[in-house]
C-alpha cells in the first residue's frame, strides 16, 4: 500500500528525481505481477528465469545495453573493445545466476551510416573473439540507423536444474561474504582514462594500461560462478557491476540481512596495491564502491567459504549480519564513514 | 570469393554507402559462419532457430530495436503506442517463421532522465497489454539513460518440431504469392501523420485516424501463421515489414526464384480504396512499397493457396516463376514499371 501510494505520487515526477534504481524499483514488480506467468525467477536478479519445457531444463535470459556517451566514451574504446565488453556484460549476468552455461543471443546494433564499415567488422570481431571462447552463439540481430551508437544485446543461457541457480535472497547470518579477482581495477582504469585522477598519471604505463584493460574488457567469470554452484554453500551470488557496496547492499535488500565489509580486505591488483601506496584512500573508495568490475560478490556458508578461500577461488570480505544489525564497514578493525559517503563515487 | 573481395573494398567505405541491406547482407553470413553452431536455421530469416533441448522443441528468438526520429515520433506516437509497436514487430517476426508460440522475452530502454514517470508507466501498459493478448510474458530488462528514447525487445517464441516453421527459401516455380490482411495502410498513415501527402488529408477524419491506427498500432498475425502451417503446403513466409515488394524480392533471393505481381489484386482496405477513388497511383505505390504493414508474405503450392483463399485467410498477388523470368509487376494484365521506380517510397 505503501509503494502504491508513491507511485501516484511520482507518476507527475520526472524519471530524474525517482533516479534509475527507482524506476526499476517502481517497474519490475509491476512486470512481474502483470506479465510474468511462466518465469520461476521472478524479475529483479541479474537474468530471468524460464522452464525450457519437457526436458526440465531452465532457460536463463538477459539484456543490456550500452549506449555511446553513457556506457563508453570512443575516444578511448576500440570498436573490438566494444563489442567484447557488450557481449561479455551480458555473459557476467548468466554468471551472476550460477552455473549456467551460455547458449545463444542476439544483437541489435543503433550505428550512424557516416561509421565506416570497418567500425562494424572490428566491433563484430570483438564480439566474435568472446562468443567464441565461451561457446556462445549470436545467431541473429538489427541493424538500424542511430545518433549515437547503442549496442543491445539479449542472452540466453541454459540451467540443468533449479539448484543450479543461486539467487541474490538466499543470505543468512552466519554466512561469509567473498568475492572473486580483484576489485576497483576498472574504476580507477576509468579515473585514467578520463584522465580525471591526475596523481594516477604518473603510474607506468603498463600499470596505467592494465587497469584501464579492466574497464575495457571484463571477463565473465562463468567458470568461477559453476565452482561456488558446486560447494552447495553459496546462498546468495550476483556481479559486481555496480561495485562491491552497492552488491553487498543489494545482497542486504533481497536477503533481509545485515553486513560487515572488512577494508583491508578488499582483494586489490598488483597495479591497485601500487597506486595504493601513493594515493590509500583513492584506491581504497574505489575498491569498496568502483563499478564494472564485473566480478562474483556472494555469501557462503563457513565450510563452502572455506573450501573456496582454500583454493583461491575467492577472497573473504566481511560477514552476513542480522537485519537489525544493517551495513557496517570496518577498516582494521574501526568503524568507518557511512555507505552514503561513497555514492559519488558509483557511476 | 568474389564476395570477399567486396569485403575488402568496402571495408574503408562508410555504412551510408553500403546501405543497411548491404550491412545485413555482409555482417551475417559471417557471423553465421564463425558464431552459430546451433543455429538449426541461419542468420538472415525473420529470426533465429535453436534446439531447445532434449525435449525436442525449438527456440525462435528475434530482436528488434526501435530508436526515436528514427523509427517513430513522439509529436504523433503515444507512449501507448510505442510500447505496443515495439513488442508487436517482435511477435510479427515469430509469426513469420510459421507456427511459432510467443514465450517470454526482454525489454531495453534507453530513455532521457527527464521524461515525466507516467511516460514510462503508458509505454509498459501498452506493451503489457499486447503481451498478454499473446500470452507473452516480459521477464525482464534493462533501463538507461539515453538522448534517444531506445526500445530494443529480444522475444523467444517455441516450435515443437521442425515442419512447423516456414522459411523464405522454399518457393517454387508453380507456387501463387499470397498476402494476409491489406497493404499499404501503415504508408498511407504514414504520410497523414507526416502532413506529406495534402490530398489525403481531404479524407474524414475517422478514415485518417484509421489508417494511422495500422502504422501505430501493428497487430502481429500469429493466429494465421498457424493457419498457413496447417495447409501443409504453404513453402515460403515472412512479414511485410519493408512492403510486400521488398517481401517477394527477399523471397526470390531466397528461393532462387522468378515472380509476378498483379497490382490489381493487391488487398485494400476499406479506407485505402475510397482514397483510391481520388489518388489512385498513390494508394497502389502504398500498396506495393509502402512498409510496416506486418501482415504476411508468403508462397503456397495451388491446393493449399485455394484453401486459404476459401476461408479467407489471405489474399491472392501473384505467382512464384522460374529465376530467368526475373520480377514482373502486372497491372490488369499491362507490364509496369521497373520496381526501381518504387524504391523512393520504402522507408
Amino acid at each position: 500500500l505503501g509503494a502504491r501510494t508513491r507511485t501516484n505520487k511520482t507518476s507527475q515526477r520526472s524519471l530524474n528525481a525517482v533516479g534509475e534504481a527507482g524506476l526499476l524499483g517502481r517497474l519490475l514488480p509491476k512486470l512481474s505481477r502483470e506479465l510474468s506467468r511462466s518465469a520461476s525467477v521472478k524479475p529483479g536478479d541479474d537474468a530471468a528465469v524460464v522452464p525450457a519445457g519437457p526436458g526440465g531444463r531452465l532457460c536463463v535470459i538477459t539484456t543490456d545495453i550500452l549506449i555511446e556517451g553513457v556506457h563508453f566514451d570512443l575516444d578511448w574504446t576500440s570498436p573490438e573493445d566494444l563489442g567484447h565488453k557488450a557481449l561479455a556484460v551480458n555473459l557476467s549476468d548468466l554468471a551472476a545466476m550460477g552455473n549456467v552455461t551460455p547458449g545463444f543471443g542476439v544483437v541489435s546494433l543503433g550505428i550512424s551510416p557516416k561509421k565506416p564499415v570497418a567500425f562494424v567488422d572490428k566491433l563484430y570481431r570483438g564480439m566474435a573473439r568472446i562468443a567464441k571462447r565461451h561457446a556462445f552463439d549470436i545467431v541473429g540481430g538489427d541493424t538500424v540507423r542511430s545518433r549515437d551508437l547503442t549496442i543491445s544485446v539479449a542472452a540466453v543461457g541454459w540451467a540443468k536444474r533449479p539448484s543450479d541457480l543461486i539467487l541474490r535472497s538466499g543470505a543468512r547470518p552466519g554466512d561469509f561474504i567473498l568475492a572473486t579477482g580483484t576489485a576497483g581495477d576498472a574504476a580507477l582504469g576509468l579515473k585514467i582514462l578520463q584522465k580525471k585522477a591526475p596523481a594516477l598519471l604518473n603510474l607506468p604505463a603498463g600499470l596505467r594500461r592494465e587497469l584501464a584493460a579492466r574497464l575495457l574488457r571484463p571477463e565473465p567469470r562463468l567458470a568461477a560462478a559453476k565452482k561456488l554452484v558446486k560447494t552447495g554453500g553459496v546462498t546468495s551470488l550476483l556481479d559486481s557491476s555496480d561495485g562491491i557496496l552497492r552488491s553487498v547492499q543489494i545482497i542486504r535488500e533481497a536477503s533481509h540481512v545485515g553486513a560487515e565489509i572488512w577494508l583491508e580486505r578488499l582483494p586489490l591488483s598488483g597495479a591497485a596495491q601500487i597506486a595504493a601506496r601513493q594515493h590509500p584512500q583513492l584506491v581504497l573508495d574505489a575498491a569498496l564502491a568502483g563499478g564494472e568490475d564485473y566480478e562474483l560478490v556472494f555469501t557462503a556458508r563457513p565450510a563452502a567459504a572455506q573450501a573456496l578461500l582454500a583454493d583461491k577461488t575467492a577472497s573473504l570480505i566481511g560477514r552476513v549480519l542480522n537485519f537489525s544489525e544493517g551495513l557496517q564497514i570496518y577498516h582494521h578493525g574501526k568503524l568507518r564513514r557511512a555507505p552514503r559517503a561513497y555514492e559519488h563515487f558509483a557511476r
